[in-house]
């Protein structure tokens, strides 16, 4: 049997390769397999399950709503879960810190969020050219990917992205040149090359792209070029939002306000698919059903992410617990590195090790998956190992897994010099 | 509150506009207010609710999976869901009809399906060029907002929709001129000017565009058309499939066999965001993760999909029962427009009234709601009703709820009559 | 040495394939090879040398500008040699028709005339998609090919030929459709899939296309449609124009008056590169040098053109006579394919025949070099031969080549019928 | 009559609007007004007249081609005067060089020989990308002008400007950054977000862009990181060619080959219209007549650059008395900057001062013309005075010409510091 459903999935399921077992069910910070092995997920559905699997106060809500046949789909109608949302993360998210942002839902995916996203600020500007970064990723659909960098994911549809300008991120050239002074030349420069911007979108760390983190400075300078040259600042915050850096936006430890934020991910808490696009409220300038899309209510998800502000972002502990378990692992993985060849990447709960080299870090992965712990790769060429527990994990499991990753790369490593060969 | 919560949310809201209350919950055929308001449902969440709001069967698998903590999201992991939606699917849609496809599980709205299909059909061919018709409706990302035709839809962003050659849809120009026969003309022609296609992307029956219905002959020479010029044949079933017509697939009664199929709506079966693409195993060239997407293992749909394909596909009794209710529908119609001026339109669970006047219809649509009756328009103009009741209704809700419409248009086309002042 | 030269120039020559030999000079209707052979020249550098080859009158003034060292080359300069061919032009050829145009001088090549006027055309209107015709033709680089039909042309180029929306010339689906009807239909349609048009683009007569003549009905109708949806409409008369109909500008006849008019090919008159954009004033939206070039000011161009405006286009002496010549040859076409399975084609001294067939029109033409006449094919599969003599020519001279000519015709296809097993 | 011509030319006239005075005729280094004013030309018509106006071995060549009624306009017929130019060419200018390329003749302009090149750049790659460069002018057409970076002559086309990665130019960020680096980084990079490039084109010194000059390394570097990356290097010749540097080539003293070599301007040595593409005989995949256009047999040109190359090009002479000018300009600019804010740019007889004020390098081109010297500007902010004479300047000439505009910057700067508040 499971040789026919393999081969009727299409070739273009990935991780079930790197994770080759059936999957039946999931708590917290693991899943289980059907023969009932248990994996320490430090992937969380790519950031998707921030609260964990199955968290019981979200999962209590979402029956509580399927027992009174709540709307599941719809659409743009306005519901009571809808309004419950709304409410709930205008109280518990905006209000406290003084922001002030329409809502827009579109499909239920980071792609139609970012895709949203761009769209109003092309006609908001009247202006087609949007900025996007070296290691970005936005999604795949045809708009959110002309911003992607990735050339695998780029592949044929190359020659119809287009519409973008590819700047450099934050340290791509390293740390003695400002890659935001170089865009700021460019767009000053009448004959830079670059048109005027509708936009300048980008992430706050770079998930895919290797776990890079902005700087404070670096992001300051990026968001007042925006203001200059009358392009939309847009935050991706489908990765590192939601609580992953230690507060609810991953831009809030850098005084910028953005004029248009995309969220996803764990947007519903749950893994539910949900996406959300805040806008500043002078640029909502779409007329009603404009971008428009079948699921854009999803509320199952309104229930579930309005359970997880309720319950998670009605006062500090939470943040205060989450800032806490990314210096424990910050602590673990500088100390690690520390006298290795490695670097650790990454802030928050959205951490990693650069081991430099994609073979390596290939093994550590199937090793891991062999000692029944779920980590992922990222960077331009899959050299980074990403931690990305839930935020919701045990300290306990928290620096047990990681220390159990640090063992296997030492392990991979060693034998990698045993056996160069086999390189 | 309300008016608060109307402002927070942005102003690309629109059903809500038309339908104003706030609902809380659904069952069946019924959606209900907070209030306690019961409205019978013609637009069935825009055909994403076939099997009726919370469908007790579906429900009961859902339930019964959030129970044992299943999967909620798996990436594209394997999963227990994962596997018997694809089992069922196999067994009960796939092998009766004999069809052979891969399944592609794209982000999970329609729009993401078609990226995923024309995508796919630009890699295999090589070329660019995507046929795509007048009154087409496929979604608002990018690349399927340029397969779109309607120009409220594209607005500012029709500088960057390339890529499409808008072709004629069948009776575009009136019974006596097949418009299958001015593409291949076109395509035939070397100074044609319409660049070799990648794929011809198609609805059966366009749902946003007026309930317009391709005839057998038209789309068996399309398909033809296709095959000649190397091109692939895209079948769009996200509105008209599931069940719609009286058949799993729309293009059942058609001999044709879509080289690409996209699916969406009621693909989870209970209002739950999924989609579907389904390939020829020739064509999945796809390279692991080159088109992915963090929602596109969404397990609770493949629970309930599995569940309702179980549950109605496993016999012929359903899409007898679906017939019989289209032609109720169909007599119902055709015997009101005899002697109006208006015209049916559609087929199968998807049809309606071309009242040729969208003021009428808009009235009509307010009137309907006043009366409990959601009714959506459709057409160009959107001057066309749409009756798109759950498959599932009772015949008597059928009945019913038709004839109320029907006295509905009568009663405010008397009076536009009495009143042409007020138009 | 010979073989040395064909090897040293690319591949991408092409005349000089059919007509091998090496030319050296040239009178009138008369091409002359080294070796003293003269070609009756019934191609007439596709259009540019409707006054001949080395016509006396335009000869003696352009030496007279040499001999007094003339500017050469002005950029926009203004000069003597500019100011007589505007004075002349809008004197002879403006003020007579009654018609108001600003002049702008691009690259003088037909490519240059039609980029500068789609890019004003966008400019004035603020919409990207430009409306071209099937078998349209308008030059090679990137802006012109995009409206340009051949495929042979836009070859490897077509993903990044954008911004056009291909409808169908007069005459396209036989004589019972009227294809401006399709045209405005989709135009109408907020979901025809055709964007808001900046511009519509054509020739009267496709010269390339195969010799399609505009009809005056439809024609007007193309306009009347232009007008209601706001776009420009240009009339590309790069070969149809300058006298070539029987009147200077090849729309006279039809009662339409263009906004935008792009000229090239016989406006030196003497085979020099010019091109020339005639504007309504009202359209003259540029800034200056915003579309520029280095040899927008051909100054050899202006004094050859200026000789020709006052020499032949003072009075009407010249088209009546290009009239009687154009009746002639119909007369002499129409005769010929009366008993014949063949078509006369195109309009005054554009005309032809098509023979239906590629091969024998192919072997007409080297049959015809063979016989030293010139003459080239035109058509989407090269069927129609294509007489386009210099308007100068003879009536003995243009009878004679006919006649050869018809009868080569005859004997090709006579061969053709007795040896079928050759095609 | 004046008022009347200024009207009916377009309002994108722009050098007449500086130089507003009526030339009639010019010789070697002069133009010549209708009133018989003489002004020194330091324009040579953007370097298209690099042999003088007149140039009197040239028309010479020229009259007696008239005087036998050699072929005008060829198409790509063979032609004894294209034959000989070829010859020519071949012998004196690409075999002493040990150059390989065959020759493609598109439409007569700067801009239609790019977008030959870059249009068979892509063809032989199958890729779409070009990779361009800040300040890097090309030319207005479509394709052409997606590689220019000027933000005024892109205007209102960026949205259709696609299928380019700008990148920036040698020096761009100043001494300490080798730009050459970035590019390779970014393409090294498989998240680089810059998709394989077809080709990399650059000018060597770019002329309008404000006469930087590439240094060896760097244009070393970027010749290598095309070789790596499978994307041809297309040198643009257009303005810094034929001579202006002091070898045929510009790229002659780089130890660099190209790939593709595009000519226009001074190519027909005379003015008149005339491009050339060179491409390696490898690369030579076009079909016969693929990139087409009338005027690409423009044989008045031709048998000027024959003589041109005859009498200039025989032997060392030329080269040594440019190189001699250039050292000669450069002592000159060098020492007035040396104690002055301005700085010297540029190499060959293409140099100029930056005098880092738009205001006063405006004034000074005015001011000039009044002293009947005409001077350009350059330099995305018009702040760069280009020196740009015909290369067979009198040595006295370029002499008291140069020193006459010092002595106007003096003044002009002079004036300025007495009054700023004129500014």
């Amino acid at each position: 049997m499971d040789q026919v459903l393999n081969c009727a999935e299409s070739e273009v399921r990935s991780y079930c390769r790197s994770y080759p077992a059936t999957f039946s069910a999931a708590r917290g910070s693991h899943l289980v397999t059907e023969e009932g092995g248990q994996y320490l997920d430090f992937l969380s559905g790519c950031g998707s399950l921030n609260y964990g699997h199955n968290n019981p106060i979200l999962k209590s809500a979402l029956l509580k709503y399927l027992a009174a046949d709540g709307i599941t789909l719809g659409l743009d109608l306005k519901t009571t879960a809808k309004n419950a949302f709304m409410e709930a993360f205008a109280k518990r998210v905006l209000v406290p810190r003084s922001l002030s942002y329409r809502m827009q839902f579109p499909g239920p995916t980071g792609a139609n969020a970012v895709e949203a996203a761009i769209k109003l600020a092309r006609k908001v500007t009247g202006r087609t050219n949007v900025i996007a970064f070296t290691n970005g990723f936005h999604g795949c659909s045809l708009g959110a990917l002309a911003l992607t960098a990735n050339s695998y994911n780029r592949g044929s549809s190359a020659p119809l992205l287009t519409g973008v300008h590819r700047a450099l991120y934050d340290g791509y050239l390293g740390p003695d040149i400002d890659t935001a002074d170089i865009l700021r030349r460019q767009l000053d420069d009448p004959s830079g090359g670059v048109d005027k911007p509708a936009a300048i979108i980008l992430e706050i760390v770079q998930g895919e792209g290797g776990l890079n983190v902005a700087s404070r400075g670096w992001l300051q300078k990026i968001a007042a070029i925006a203001t200059e040259h009358g392009a939309l600042l847009i935050v991706d915050e489908i990765q590192a939002g939601c609580g992953r850096l230690g507060r609810f936006f991953s831009f809030e430890d850098y005084d910028v306000v953005p004029d248009i934020v995309t969220m996803a991910k764990s947007a519903s808490g749950f893994g539910l698919p949900m996406s959300l696009v805040l806008l500043k409220p002078h640029l909502d300038v779409w007329q009603p059903g404009e971008h428009n899309g079948t699921f854009r209510g999803n509320n199952h998800a309104f229930v579930t992410a309005a359970a997880a502000i309720e319950h998670y972002w009605g006062e500090d502990a939470f943040e205060s617990e989450v800032r806490r378990k990314s210096r424990l692992l910050l602590d673990l993985l500088t100390d690690y590195c520390d006298n290795r060849p490695f670097q650790p990447k990454g802030t928050g709960l959205m951490q990693g090790i650069d081991v430099k080299d994609p073979v390596l870090a290939a093994r550590v992965k199937v090793e891991a998956y062999q000692q029944r712990l779920i980590v992922e790769l990222c960077g331009p060429f899959d050299e980074v190992i990403k931690l990305m527990p839930p935020l919701t994990i045990l300290e306990s499991e928290l620096i047990a897994g990681t220390k159990q990753l640090l063992s296997i790369i030492d392990d991979v490593a060693d034998a990698a010099i045993c056996s160069p060969q086999s390189r």
